[in-house]
């Protein structure tokens, strides 16, 4: 995989300072090696940007896009309305209402339109939905899921073996 | 004033359902002699509709918008996005969650786009709200909003008055 | 398209009472000539047969699983727990909590297991979504989802042309 | 008591990282001499795990089981899905929800699958709990618990003493 | 069985307007055959009344509560600070609030004093959770609950099978 | 009592469209002989009204203020500000939202204006306090309102032994 | 005032850790020279002690009683239940869920037996609220609040004079 | 700009301690050179101040008033019904409910007093808002209004681009 890749999975987010929450998702997408890109767009304070983004992305090989934002969290509606593209949006917690008004405002989109929700900050989630997604015709990133799927598994095997390890006296395995 | 008015409030509604709820305002600025215009507009069925508004608007001699939205309700913030008009917002009682997701929607908007919500269907307050915007440069207006208000006043008095005649027999008054 | 097709859509629900919210799904699919299955699947009540349906719904040719549920509404988590295919969730409106349960129950799935979530009862919208996966790597899908698209605006332009119909005497467009 | 004991209670988390809540649980359970087990297993990271778990735990002498998780939260309803033993659930404070999203997940179980539900992070009301049921065919833990309830009026009255040394001028006891 | 059959089930409610919603509770523990008193007691308005039911209670042979209240629910909570019997609580939609009222003044028990909650009206679960607590030390009970449970399964698979016959052109099983 | 009574209570309400919900506060009155003034006042229009009301209540004899509003609900916090009587709220439900928005109006008041706040639509409840705010004075009043709750405690009584001719076959009481 | 005087106000709170929240209700009721008491009591954990309490309280000269409870709150309603007593609710923050499950338990009392409720946390509040009750018939007392309301208002006028000298360079006051 | 100006927008607060929220709106008229007053007024605490500063703001040549409280949040609606002026709400968030019961006191105002209502905190889009409803019959105004809009947009161009350096191998832009 030396050649340049074009990426098929676009990650934008309302704000830069959303980054540390998106971060998962990135890492993700790197380890199963996805192509990405990742850019700040605000629907509200670069609504021209997002439209070019959002008409454009179908047409540089995007397959996917996933939107994360905060508060009144436009951006991945907005998005979904001027593309085909499946959108899949992240509620931000950026606010004193603990992400509930980003959840709202992104789940409950009107008949036409959908965005496939996360929960609250699941950027990690959002990566893995976007992969399952591209699996569905690509039957080698479909193995490295299941190998990740697997690998999760494993590791709450192996909490599980260390919590039996808490000792009480009445504990029996 | 038999010329034709250039309309200066723009009320605007995500569906042609929130008709029968935007009507209050309609009468309200049809009461006040308020020329103004009344459409359908969707943020995602017709997103490039909603920009040629958003960004005509000003040009077009509009001097305030009321956007009124149900659901993730971004009509608002959408167009307070492309105008430096202000913009009004009534969330609307759409879906099975009473309208908070329309008002958290529209009221939670990040720092730098501001919409003056009002309350979930309260089309008519922001009829008014719109009134008291133009009237802090037109002194007629003033003066018929402060009737307006005066007649609310009178109203309460009335109903105050019928409310006496309730009778019980220990109530004093 | 008289030769039998294979199912590439799945939509379950978690009893047949939710059928009339998930008829629009069903609609709209047949309306995008995509063969889709539908069945009642319940977590909580028939395990074993969501587990059978969960592992064996890839090797069959299902593509995007919809999963629709009211109140704790495990079933969307079950069958992602289960599987490497998308699954998208529709909390259903089926409890005196106006659907706030069954949203919540999708849509916060931890780490590693996502549900891409739809609005509360928005059944059509995950029909869409599905659609828009499918048409990832369908161009011919693709077109008829662009179509569809088209002609929700042309709906909400008509509505707007009749909404310009109500008369009041200010009005001025 | 030195033969070894086989656990009649099992207390289940959906992570390992809910240790910190269950302990107490744990604390108690070993206070009433009652044996119990204590794991890890995750709803929808090891399904097959929670499966084997669920319907083995009655052949292996468990007679109750206490199920802990956060955000979505299937795992006590998981559970209860496959066994008749009651099941009791402990919705975890996990995300950015305080803990509304685990209780609702878990206590709006649908007609037939029922889950004893306590308070968010009241590991220790389900440890009580779960002994109240045993006892009610166990004279001896009956007496024991009867015992830690009077300890804990106890403690109230001493802290009622303490707090009357508080000192205002007008206070009078 | 036409010798008198002391009851080992109790169901309480805080008004008589509370039956319509638990008469599936007494409707279950009638078809399991288990014994069972069912009355109106208010924690609010006859608290001697509940004070004598719950320290009675466990003398005359109940092995479990279930106590339903709407508003501010406090039935549930009282009882169980008097008896160290399994109490059930079951919150009714009885104000404004959807139950939620109900919900949270029934759950959020503070540490010592639990009671096991159900969802929002939902009687049924409570008394099934009821039996399944007496079915720890009774294997007919068990078995009449397993055979319930069976019954369920029979009716969703029925439901499922009625659902494939719903027609359309693209729809496949 | 023939000679005409100064009220000693005062109900006012927001809107006269909340009377259906304020009769039962008056009946009490009545019924205890408590002499009362009702009427509508809203803090929002008829300000100067509120005013005079608010601060000429306990020069006319005045001993307590029963204040009712929905929505924004100001009226109680608005009286409190301006007298030392009690005042008590009762939040109407008169919203989409239920009487949460009205309960935490008149609730959440800041420190050094209390207002004795019951329960959405409470106004029976209102009512009670007013008299055993009175009855601290007043021995006579205070065992007519003894009265009242033994006869509250007869009905629950009633309605229990009416209960108790519900027929199950396990039934046993 | 060197003779010992009987207290007239009671400061009850569920937890002995309420006592950080309930110390402004003491210091004010001291600052008014209103002998009261203070106690821990649980509704659940010494419901006997509380019924002793809440019977005996008039016969002692009590003639308000304050009653503070986080999470599940049932103290100030099952006082309410067996006394004549105006009785004040203040919800403790005590949980995840920030008091509202207080607030909802102590406000959403049934009819017949009210709670006048507080804030979350409002503890100064329901002394204040408590000061007035009494001063309904002493006109010593009335006259210490009115100088304590006034006083209030003095450290507003100070804060907003303070306020004014914060420098803008378009801040024309 | 040398001669003394007299303020067109006045900042109010309920609290001297909101302050430190509310700068923002003051650094932002500030910057676009808008003369303002700012004070703190408690619509319970200074009601005669609060109705002496509404009654006269017009006649001093205000045009927009922000008010911002905490809690109950009375100060909007009180002085929204005692003048004509456009009055903005800012929810502040002081109390353990996260600013929602502020957000509720001043949205839901009742029809004919409307409080244009912005996002919890959000003191700068209510100096915004404010600015742009002055712009409506002042042109230099306007521009500098969409100077500032135009600056925010180079912010997040640059937020954007300096995203574009993290680093992932296979993140492509």
């Amino acid at each position: 995989m030396t050649t340049p890749l074009s990426p098929v999975v676009s990650i934008i987010m309302g704000s830069a300072s959303d980054l540390s929450v998106m971060e998962k998702a990135a890492a993700f997408l790197d380890e199963m090696e996805i192509p990405f890109e990742m850019q700040a767009l605000s629907a509200h304070r670069t609504p021209e940007a997002v439209e070019l983004f959002a008409k454009g992305a179908k047409g540089r090989g995007i397959k996917v896009i996933i939107a994360a934002a905060g508060m009144s969290a436009h951006l991945a509606g907005v998005v979904a309305a001027m593309t085909t593209l499946p959108v899949l949006g992240v509620p931000i917690d950026a606010s004193s209402l603990s992400g509930v008004d980003a959840l709202l405002s992104i789940v409950q989109m009107p008949p036409g339109i959908p965005v496939g929700t996360l929960g609250i900050n699941a950027s990690l989630n959002a990566a893995i939905l976007s992969a399952q997604i591209l699996a569905t015709s690509d039957k080698d990133l479909e193995k490295k899921i299941e190998a990740y799927k697997e690998n999760l598994k494993r590791k709450i095997v192996k909490a599980n073996s260390e919590l039996s390890d808490v000792r009480y006296k009445y504990k029996t395995n």
